[in-house]
């Protein structure tokens, strides 16, 4: 199919406006209230608000003053307030659905629409600088092209409302908050929106693929755990009474050192990283306190699972050796999940029937890590098929980058392609006799 | 001698207004504004600014931005600006000279001003709150009873003022900035002032001893070196590229814990202490940065010789290991100096004549470091004598912290004691021939 | 081609010999003299001793006194003194060369002849215990198949021997020593022996694959580098001048850690070993001396040299951080050598044709390291092909372990095969144009 | 008094004797047997045996193996052999009582009896092997006196036999094994030989002060601990297999540098020495044992005390990080003991009047650690005196230097003093009332 115009110009105005109005994990209320707002203007039920997430499934939530800070500026920013306040403590991103009425399967698309941790360039050569659609948030910048996910997210929606007459079955789009740190999926897996899903894709723009080049099976990522390491000690003072301490930066030390010195695997690639440390309260003073960001990694999800279980053990013993007490918080955490084989063809060809696509392969991607992968593995083990589409662009700034940008240009592909799956699944579903 | 009550009555409101307005070291621009102010009302020379010191010996100054808003906020709240101004970076502190014209010894007085890096006590008992002279300054509390001195300092230049008609040579007050971090002794006596001095007596107020206890030879002071080191690597992404990084974090974990396994030194105490280690840019990076704040002592300056010696190899060695680079840089120093055994027998004289005095005792004191060593050691080496007198109090807050409180009764003890040792050093001196 | 039931009986005669006079790398000195008896019975010239080797390029040889005994124990246990007293200070192992004197290619087959440093198991269920061939030698035994290497060798001379009319070209058998710790073949690249040979085969019987299953292109080695560490700090008396002490042990302690600690490399496995670590000389003393045995791996020579790099910093840093002296000596190195794809089919061929063979793969092996890639890469500079194949055998005791016994039926299908390769070598060599 | 020529020259002969005959802790079976022997011939009645010592307070008793060479050694050498198999496992050592029948006090003096592990100088100048008396026995010799020590222990008891009627009381001499390594004194105290002791002197050989020098009161010493870390976790093969291993060198590497990182304490020296580590198993095998020599030591019991139950915890917590077991086994354990005021002038009067005497103080000697103050303490614990004599001698050698050589002339004073201190005993208690 071919998109209008039109759309091709809202797509692009949406992504200006997510950009400009960049929120990070769990503080996506703006960003939810306008996509909320849109998918009822086109007819979608918008579910949002607590019934997103299973509560306690949530991980990396931040503290409530962020959140009554985030709320606030959303508001300031346009947001309707009675959307924002039903998110609450950071209940963000939506459910979109719309049943057709006739009987169909279930297809899933997610769409991440959180911010990086960043300041955006000021360059005059960064385009969303040039044009005006920089980030006003301070620290926030969409770095990895999530708003041009949620623009996606809604491009597919707009045309699917449109084609409602020639749909069957029912179509669910993920509007999913809190991807960076590998954190949004998993509550929302939790509170059983995959568990009738038939066929789920996900979808990233991915800058060094090149514009025109599309995988359609990304199978790379890395499992991942990330984790947060506490170390409560007692304070003394250096010179008069340092045996009355209890040293928590020694044992921050020591777990930081022997994590990087957990044993390779042989079965795969790991990975380990303690990137922040912060410990201590003066120059002469025994530290009391000492706070760690960590993450491991895995090349799969057996192998980042011994190197957890190791760091848990690191941590535990470094606590020990210096008498202080520990505490480890999850704060995301990654998968892996090997598209499903049999619906690989049937997304390749979407895909390569599309205007502009030069090249689609069907295995590649990056070694980051995805939380897509928790709503693929749930799909699959609930019977249902699973894939993982990267859409190639051309822009230079890399991922995560202060100077990242989007080539508007694919947007307009990954809405095609994908309505287009719509529109086939049902009979590809039939020939593979499912 | 006794001092007037009014005289009593004015040295307890200079303490509370010093302590309202406290003011960390190099930063004692309102401080130094009111105790110039003061001394020039009394006809005392008043020497501030650049001259006070030798401005390539300063350690640990703070960065520019801090230096202008402490100048800002030392007018705002009622400094001299032309006197403020005129202290430009930070050449806080003042030296107080008295000239009588007449021939006779050169008389030194040391009083420290600069408060610490405390957030002071809000609790209705701690009496700076009760009666509405707690600091106003976030992050800076005279936590260390120098608010106190500065009072004395002022009290003892008043009562010599009244009496100049019956003095003999030259009497200076050392204001001295930034004892906290043994910083400012240093530059003070790199300008020379220590080196016509004939007899110097440091003063300490001390919270441990009880009112009317007075230590007139305090020798119990650790030599210290107080140093930064920060570590520069290269960031990598931890999952896709770790190899590539240089991490600083893993250095400044080994130069930390490696630090602290320093092999004790038979001839005497040492410490050694990292109390700050702040590293990293984010979770998912390999660390390039960390930043170290250290210190280490001894029982003499040359076990802390040692000890600073092995922790420069430790840190150099740690980034080897890891390929960063490092910086070291000094912010402070203290030695030992023993007390001028021919000066305690009259400065204990004094002190035990005064009324309230309960016991006078020649050596102890605490295992802290001073840099008013650096004064008495160049008083000494010049042929002069020098000791420091530390006078107790009945306060229940131990120093360096939030409630510490100064026994108010004790800074008359100060500055009678003292003003008997102008009157009658001169006697003193010829009687043991010099 | 079939060999004979006698070859086959002395095949496993040979084996069982060698296995029981087992000899560590660079002792084989009877092992020797006996390849040398036999090949020159057989009327193949045999190069021993000195011109085997490239005298500076031997790597990891033992102390003087080990030579001296293991010369000494080789002769009681009935080696010819005059050969073992050629081969001096451990230059073990042997060339055998046959030239057919008429034009043709070179061939070179490699048999390495070193055994483990094993005590060899006493339990009856281990078949050359219960047999009475188990090792003589304490610390010694044949637990990686070597033994039945040097038989195969024996066997394919014999063979050829026989058959000599029928050859064209020249043949060369690699008896090679010091394959343990991957040491043995550097000195004969460096002498020249690969320079000239037109296909190379390495063979190795193989536990885990299973009798008849044989691997003709073994590709899985993982480069390596083995190396030791000395650290050489100054002792002192821990209780009464610990200061004066330069600790060697803390040095190896920093090293050990932080070499385990170097990161992973994205683009393959990598591992780090520190094997043994000895260091001290008593309870009450600072540490002078410290000793380790370590390794490096790597996916391929990149990343291996990448480990080796770092670990070089680290060990350079760690002595620094401590003010001792290192030495880091290389005693052994491995490194990648993917066999050459258009050996591949003939070998394959070969080795299908086999009575009793099961399966032939054209790539697989262990990630363990071998040094005949060295000979391979040589071989293959030099404009020639080489493949390394594993035959695989049923026995359940794994490599290295004290229970490994050989698959004795496998020496026959390395000797057939390997025979046949030689004689339809020149022709497979003509028909891809070589 | 004055001891005779002969016995002064007998003095000599026993010390020869035991130097060249040099038995290290709990293997001093040839001494033991000729102490025995010489005891038994004055008249003295001899305790050896298991009822020396309390079995289950013996502490760093060797293994089997070695006491059983030893006990073969010590034949070999001329030690009766009923004696040597009556002290079975290593119960060395001997108690010499003699009972006058008269009523008066109990007097002890102890003399330990163990060479140190040391192989001898062999050196010219080495007055030993000059003289033809060097230890024969390979790594060990008497580096620290105590074959003087065993020889004043015969002479006394020669003198006070040839004295016997002219005293009152009990005397005991108590010749103790192990001394090197703190081991031997607990489980003689713990046997109930101290608790009736009214004085109680110990006396050492002493290199450093000068012949004619003597410290009658020692108060230096610091209490100590010995002990023994093993670290048992899995092998696994470092290439193939690195994440089976549970790796005990890191444990090992990450408990010694902790333990040297424990902070100091304020109230008075503390030290701590890692002395031996050893660690795996090959240089391709992930290390599965560790094993390390430690001990820590205080300026008192208590700083002791910290430093070892730091030590626990540290080594625990290393355990843990690498999840492997551990054990702690205690080899020796001194204490501090300060020497009884009320006994000082006594001693002292009586060092002070003998022939050859310079100079007598009350207080001093090393900071080495002794487990006679064990015995000092049980003495003092059940209101008897106690005190610690060092006896200057000339020597060059340092003491636990293999060229460390005995002032012979130093034992006739120690003879000497210690007779006319028994001969004076009963006076001086009756003299302040005990």
């Amino acid at each position: 199919m071919k998109i209008s115009n039109d759309l091709e110009r809202q797509l692009i105005e949406w992504r200006r406006d997510f950009h400009k109005y960049a929120e990070p994990g769990w503080t996506e209320f703006r960003t939810t209230a306008k996509i909320v707002e849109v998918l009822q203007g086109l007819g979608w039920e918008a579910v949002y608000g607590p019934d997103v997430h299973d509560a306690e499934t949530r991980m990396g939530v931040p503290d409530s003053e962020t959140l009554v800070a985030a709320r606030e500026r959303a508001v300031q920013h346009g947001a309707n307030r009675e959307l924002v306040e039903a998110m609450g403590d950071g209940f963000t991103g939506a459910v979109a659905i719309l049943k057709t009425g006739r009987p169909g399967p279930v297809l899933g698309f997610r769409f991440d629409i959180d911010s990086n941790d960043l300041n955006e360039s000021t360059s005059p050569e960064h385009r969303p600088t040039a044009e005006g659609f920089a980030s006003v948030n301070q620290g926030a910048m969409h770095g990895c092209g999530h708003d041009g996910h949620a623009a996606m997210g809604l491009g597919l929606a707009t045309v699917l409302a449109e084609h409602i007459d020639e749909l069957t079955g029912t179509i669910k789009i993920f509007f999913q908050p809190a991807e960076e740190g590998v954190r949004g999926a998993h509550s929302m897996v939790a509170a059983g929106w995959m568990d009738d899903v038939d066929i789920f894709v996900a979808t990233h723009l991915h800058s060094r693929l090149g514009l025109g080049n599309i995988c359609v099976g990304s199978d790379r990522y890395l499992a991942s755990t990330k984790f947060d390491v506490t170390f409560t000690g007692v304070g003394a003072h250096a010179g008069g009474d340092p045996q009355s301490g209890k040293n928590a930066m020694l044992a921050a030390c020591a777990a930081t050192t022997n994590m990087f010195a957990i044993a390779r695997h042989s079965s795969g690639a790991s990975r380990m990283n303690v990137g922040t440390l912060t410990s201590g309260e003066g120059r002469n003073v025994v530290p009391r306190s000492a706070f760690l960001q960590a993450e491991c990694r895995g090349e799969n999800s057996e192998i980042n699972d011994y190197m957890f279980n190791r760091a848990k053990q690191v941590v535990s013993g470094a606590a020990e050796m210096f008498d202080v007490q520990y505490d480890i918080r999850l704060t995301g955490r990654a998968e892996t999940a090997p598209p499903s084989p049999e619906l690989l063809p049937f997304v390749h060809e979407e895909f390569a029937a599309l205007h502009g696509v030069n090249q689609v392969t069907d295995s590649g991607g990056t070694t980051g890590s995805e939380d897509a992968t928790a709503m693929m593995n749930r799909v699959k083990e609930r019977g249902g098929l699973a894939t993982y589409v990267s859409l190639g662009m051309d822009t230079q700034g890399g991922h995560h980058t202060e100077s990242f940008d989007v080539s508007e240009e694919a947007l307009r592909m990954g809405v095609e392609a994908e309505a287009q799956i719509v529109f086939e699944a049902p009979a590809f579903l039939e020939s593979i006799g499912r």
